[in-house]
């Protein structure tokens, strides 16, 4: 399992990804499911990925590939706007899975995969998007400037309820690692260590990037102080008066 | 969507069950998922469902059709272990879903549905079941005294951190609800009215009863206080103090 947060502020945006594969219990690995394309002063574009390991593998080294010999293609490295890298990666989906689909269905093996791509390319916006399994995707916007994908659910409140598109970088960085906090004590296929990349709007620099494992001091503090103040918080509020004991 | 929760702790077990039922948003109703059989003094069964409605109310019916008629029937209201009420509502849901599935699967309906059986006999102990679509099930344990149906996943990290075998009645049924409140603020088709019932262990009597609705003070109290304190935690925790204006 995985989990992959990504939001878009006034600010700029952060991307964090876990990176715990599993096929099945005894078969657990970390790999990267982030995945960058930049050049400085000229485009920073942020994959993150979630899914079937070889098929986002294979997604993200077709897009490697043309982007290292463009010839005349199109690639995420010349393309003129993130809607059409968005676009080159839903084609890159559907190409792999248009080849091993088939053969992983034989198995019953679930062949899905999303993702969510964020960046800013010079001369536009930056912009977010999450791409489904049949590569179409859509955008982020002011009013939703976040997107999951993966183990989604248990993350969700927090963010829900702090993330504004004009929160602050790092009071967002704050609030996606309690995300990822909640996520991974709820789910232990996702783990550390996380992936943190924090993007400044407007800087086409690929700026603060963070490998978070367990010796990381500031991600054990959150752990310990959520977990404390929710414990605290659940102690204040006072049980019902009702009176069980007898049929109502 | 439903969420129905039960614990089953040292005191007793508390039941909490949604009414929110949508096909499509444009098609909302509220339906009772809490059932109960009981007979004072002799047994006390909750039975908690989730799923395709039509599955799950004609699971119910049966269970209500064959105990009312008992000839020399087994069921609900004469089996003589909470155990063989799993195996009788095992046997029902497959009973339906064997009438109507064939057909539901012509229109791609999913006729999944699931079940919490909880409650006492007498001369057994309390005992805690969850059933699956398939008419199989597990049984609690006091490592694991809780299950959950339908929407589970917002409100599970609260039972979670709060709730063991020793969690007092009224502490548990706070932490329900807390976990409800999470469930409804992430999922709106998850929605008031909430059925509640508390039950003593060894009173083989059906005791509390609530039905907890928008004008419900202390569901209300929960609601604003978890909110107003989550925010409070989380502004207490410090951002980090990283420098993200340049690459690291």
């Amino acid at each position: 399992m995985t989990y992959c947060a990504a939001v878009m502020l006034d600010a700029g945006m952060v991307f964090a990804s876990d990176s715990r594969t599993n096929a099945g219990v005894d078969h657990v690995s970390s790999y990267r499911k982030m995945h960058l394309f930049a050049a400085d002063g000229e485009r920073v574009i942020v994959i993150l990925s979630s899914g079937n390991l070889s098929v986002t593998q294979s997604t993200i080294s077709l897009l490697d590939q043309h982007a290292r010999n463009p010839d005349s293609h199109k690639t995420v490295m010349n393309a003129a706007s993130m809607y059409e890298v968005a676009e080159l990666v839903g084609a890159s989906v559907r190409e792999v899975r248009q080849r091993d689909g088939p053969y992983l269905q034989q198995s019953n093996v679930d062949a899905s995969a999303s993702f969510i791509i964020g960046g800013q390319i010079r001369g536009e916006q930056q912009r977010l998007f999450n791409l489904y399994t049949e590569g179409n995707f859509i955008e982020a916007t002011r009013e939703t400037p976040y997107f999951q994908i993966g183990e989604s659910k248990y993350g969700k409140p927090v963010i829900d309820r702090v993330v504004k598109a004009g929160t602050g970088l790092l009071e967002a960085t704050k609030c996606v690692l309690v995300s990822f906090d909640s996520t991974m004590r709820s789910n232990i296929s996702v783990g550390l260590p996380i992936d943190l990349l924090i993007y400044t709007r407007n800087s086409l620099r690929v700026g603060f990037q963070r490998h978070i494992d367990e010796d990381d001091a500031y991600f054990e503090m959150i752990h310990n102080q959520w977990g404390e103040g929710l414990r605290k918080v659940f102690a204040q509020l006072p049980n019902p008066d009702w009176d069980v004991s007898t049929p109502a």
